[in-house]
């Protein structure tokens, strides 16, 4: 699908990470519009749980798999909070003018040890080919070693992008993009407009073997780039840039200059 | 699956049909409570549209299949309402203690001219095994000749039953069971308490080429009867009972001694 576009809207962004279930209703709305504006011929949609699926997720230690029956009841509410969260996405989108579609990963997205085994992607090409906008998200899924576990959005993100062989990819955060050290505690941090393959698995790399790195993006800015690493190889363009801050998210779907780090093969 | 049951909620029973997007919150809250009680092993559950899916479906022609690009935003909103039917469900059965997931079958089931084509039930397979209760519900559906399509509630059911080999169906309307005639509309009309195949069939037969017939049910209820006849043809015991009225489903959930009509081979 050579004109597919996919956009992440980071759980960072469209919540806010220090309130439980805390969702910022503007921003959802204004990326709604952003992406309305833009009308990108084929797109998917994937965001992250931020306040609504992590705090539950961590209680009930579901990343970890089934080790208790007590854990099903954090199954069944982190699901419940997700599709809360799910309902605030699509409704923005849609009343926004865009025809969009829940379609929950638990339903069709399966793991084994917490990496995608299973995907059925026809329901999303189906979708797609009419003209509608797919909207899915960060979820608790099945896992076939593990019982059950929690898929990021990122690993969605990246195994649709090489599968359906996307176009481009826009990981929209809540920082202007990947900085030389983490922006949020060091004001000297810069921003890294191009990072190239190479660069990107030497960071990865050393950020798993060694406390320190070159390029000291956080920890969660790291897990996203190592998810990255196929579909860059493959051609695709990928974005990393800030959802808060008005038009980059338009920018980016659209092609324009954008600030923001652009990863390369 | 032997000891699997499955309950339809009726979208006649769990919303006003009469009043658009009008759930019948404490109806759904008391089944949410009897299913709690009747504490089945392993339970799928799946609810109707009543007036959350059917005006919208309506004007739109969902059932027709894609014809023009206006229809999106039909499909669109009508998902959205089905999702909120949807999570007033989930969320009953969870107040009551049952850890029930949401599985919007758009995800997981395909048609071809209407009948399912493709269904992935490993993800059922998975909830169930954990002692998760699947909710699903009728739905707009991908189908590879229409476009889409609205798959009922009851052909899921069905379908389901015989690939699950479930023990017992639950269908729990808004009437007594099957009757001689329309009950809604005739008052002499005799409910039947056990119903052969042979008879179900010959009547599905009349009334589908006649508009007379020996079991004259309505309709709605000739369809639902309809797609039961694999079911109980391969021996799921199937139960058509009235979820308006205080114990009935429990009673079939349970197996005990229950006023409505038995499917029998």
């Amino acid at each position: 699908m050579a004109s597919l576009k996919i956009l992440k809207l980071g759980g960072s962004a469209i919540t806010d990470k220090t309130k439980p279930f805390s969702v910022r209703k503007d921003v959802v709305k204004r990326l709604a519009w952003e992406v309305s504006r833009a009308k990108p011929k084929n797109l998917i949609v994937v965001h992250g749980g931020g306040s609504f699926g992590h705090p539950l997720a961590k209680k009930y230690r579901l990343i970890e798999g089934f080790k208790a029956k007590s854990q099903l009841k954090g199954f069944a509410e982190t699901r419940r909070m997700m599709m809360i969260l799910n309902k605030t996405v699509v409704d923005a989108f849609v009343s926004q003018g865009v025809d969009a579609v829940s379609v929950p990963p638990l339903a069709f997205i399966r793991t084994s040890n917490g990496r995608i085994s299973f995907i059925d992607e026809d329901v999303l090409k189906g979708l797609l080919g009419l003209g509608l906008t797919p909207i899915l998200f960060g979820d608790v899924v099945i896992d076939d070693r593990l019982g059950f576990t929690i898929l990021s959005g990122d690993q969605i993100v990246a195994k649709l992008a090489v599968s359906l062989k996307a176009e481009k990819i826009v990981l929209a955060s809540d920082v202007d993009g990947v900085f030389t050290s983490n922006p949020k505690t060091n004001p000297k941090a810069k921003l890294i407009s191009k990072l190239s393959l190479s660069k990107l698995e030497e960071t990865v790399k050393l950020k798993s073997t060694t406390t320190e790195s070159m390029v000291d993006v956080t920890g969660t800015m790291v897990g996203k780039l190592k998810e990255m690493i196929p579909p860059v190889n493959m051609g695709v363009k990928v974005f990393v840039v800030n959802a808060l801050k008005r038009g980059r998210v338009f920018q980016a779907l659209k092609g324009l200059r954008v600030k923001g780090t652009k990863l390369e093969p």
